[in-house]
């Protein structure tokens, strides 16, 4: 047997956690053949039920479980962690202002960032998931100084699906047929959902769709696709989540191979002019623990607006929480 | 691609049935190059949560989820069905009588054994989760009289695995060092865990835990693990309860293999002079959508004694609903 691989999850106790950690202790993170010890997180009201949790973890008998500890300090939940995915944020209450939200979780994630920096793993891979992912993010990544910048990602896998399960089902065909295509900025409602590069069967996704369906359908339907969900199942996606969170992270350890990209956020190198530093979702090819950033794509005037337009939303997030982020 | 597999889960927009669709959806059941169809079962209220639940299979975009259907009619949902998990029971609502219970469940089963007789692949392989799922089972089972008997079991994987993990812990090791152990009889308080044929690391479990921890201890907390897991969670045990049967399922479909058993609710053939006809867990062997009772063990006049304790509550619940089991 390997020796384990330590990951770490926070919001252990949620309804994402719920449905990522049974997944991760059957092999489908780390492969069939990888121990994995679980590290879990959460805020001390909720370490009761997460022992409920682990009760349940126990009960499945994994062969690949070696451990599960749970804890509520960021100290203990990160020691010697390789695999931090970072799902609990505080979400927006009553009568809470976009600002007020954005400061709950910019002290939230800085603690986890400082957390990472002095008893991580020194080769930890970090995917935040918990809104808002990429300026979370952010706030994580510039309170670890000792880590490598491009250590820190943002979710915008779950978006990128069903940006793909929209174009399949639209063109009537699997959705596994459909490559190429990204989401471009913030996992929000002003990312930018982009089929300009996209194939289907290995035509062009341009030839087979028109562009006021993209424009008045395809692009907010992803964007609203969250709110979609909420309505019909009384609830917010949680598996979905996972799953797009177990591929982000697979993919990025083990490669997505081929020529097509998997939508990641990253932080920005000034890659097709965006603003460096910010975590900004691209279209990123994966291999062995690295990412790369697309580079062949040219794009529009079209989609250079919408680009500019997430960007924007993404600036000023990250200037409410400036004062909270070290030089 | 091979040609898709289908499988069918009933109550599909249940707790466990949430747990249980996206493992499937990823390859968990059927293996990491099978296509697979669900056809989903709920009750006509349920339809539109797990409409959402759909939308959340969709945005997996899954490679190999070929198709999924929903229904709140059998002889759809079990239409060609390959593998049917039958999740979904009637729980006990308040002032319901254990009586009114077994007639509720036994009028839903009896119209799904109904349709798994007249609609599915004459190969169908299925298993009984919903609770009381012996006598669920064995309902199914006798409304089915075109399929073999041998192709309706109940689960009691989750006891088994939460048996292992029990022992295990007593004894500080692994829960994949712990083979040979069973559950007897009824998925219910009855249940037998037995460990006299039992090895830990090669050694027998009797001689690493003394009889008094047995009895007093190991067996009670197996049999109330249940009710321990809704205290601690809030909540029954869903992800638990979707591994199990998963497992279940994948090891009657290709062989758990080896010297160790399985534990599975299967018709009697008077095996351990068990009362023939019955569904009663046995310790199990399994190649190749094919099950084989072990039948090497001794039993000895302690286990011999609970064993007849489960099988008369059995034996109690068959006849409380046998104006409904055809000849």
């Amino acid at each position: 047997m390997k020796p384990p691989v330590v990951v770490s999850v926070t919001g252990a106790a949620g309804q994402i956690g719920y449905a990522l950690l049974f997944r991760i202790a059957s092999g489908q993170l780390l492969g069939p053949d990888q121990p994995v010890i679980l590290k879990l997180l959460e805020i001390t009201p909720a370490l009761d039920a997460l022992g409920g949790v682990i009760m349940e973890l126990h009960d499945c008998a994994f062969d690949l479980l070696a451990d599960v500890q749970a804890s509520d300090d960021a100290q203990v939940a990160f020691a010697d962690t390789e695999v931090a995915l970072l799902v609990g944020s505080r979400p927006r209450g009553p009568g809470m202002e976009r600002k007020d939200l954005l400061e709950a979780n910019a002290a939230i994630f800085s603690v986890q960032g400082r957390a990472l920096d002095q008893v991580a793993s020194r080769d930890v891979r970090v995917l935040v998931v918990g809104n808002p992912a990429n300026t979370n993010c952010l706030i994580a990544q510039r309170n670890a100084p000792s880590l490598n910048p491009r250590q820190f990602t943002a979710m915008t896998r779950l978006d990128h699906n069903r940006a793909k399960a929209q174009l399949a089902e639209k063109v009537s065909t699997h959705v596994s047929r459909v490559t190429r295509l990204c989401i471009w900025g913030n996992h929000s409602a002003t990312q930018y959902p982009d089929i300009t590069n996209a194939s289907v069967d290995g035509r062009a996704a341009g030839e087979l769709v028109d562009a006021a369906w993209v424009s008045d359908t395809f692009i907010p339907s992803v964007q609203q696709r969250g709110a979609a969900i909420i309505k019909a199942r009384g609830a917010s996606s949680a598996a979905s989540a996972a799953n797009a969170a177990i591929e982000h992270m697979r993919d990025w350890l083990s490669g997505s191979g081929g020529e097509d990209v998997v939508s990641m956020g990253v932080c920005s190198d000034g890659s097709f002019d965006t603003e460096p530093g910010l975590i900004y979702s691209f279209p990123c090819h994966t291999t062995d623990c690295e990412w790369q950033i697309e580079q062949s794509w040219s794009i529009g005037e079209e989609s250079r607006k919408r680009m500019m337009l997430t960007q924007a939303e993404l600036i000023e997030e990250r200037d409410a929480v400036r004062h909270l982020l070290p030089e």
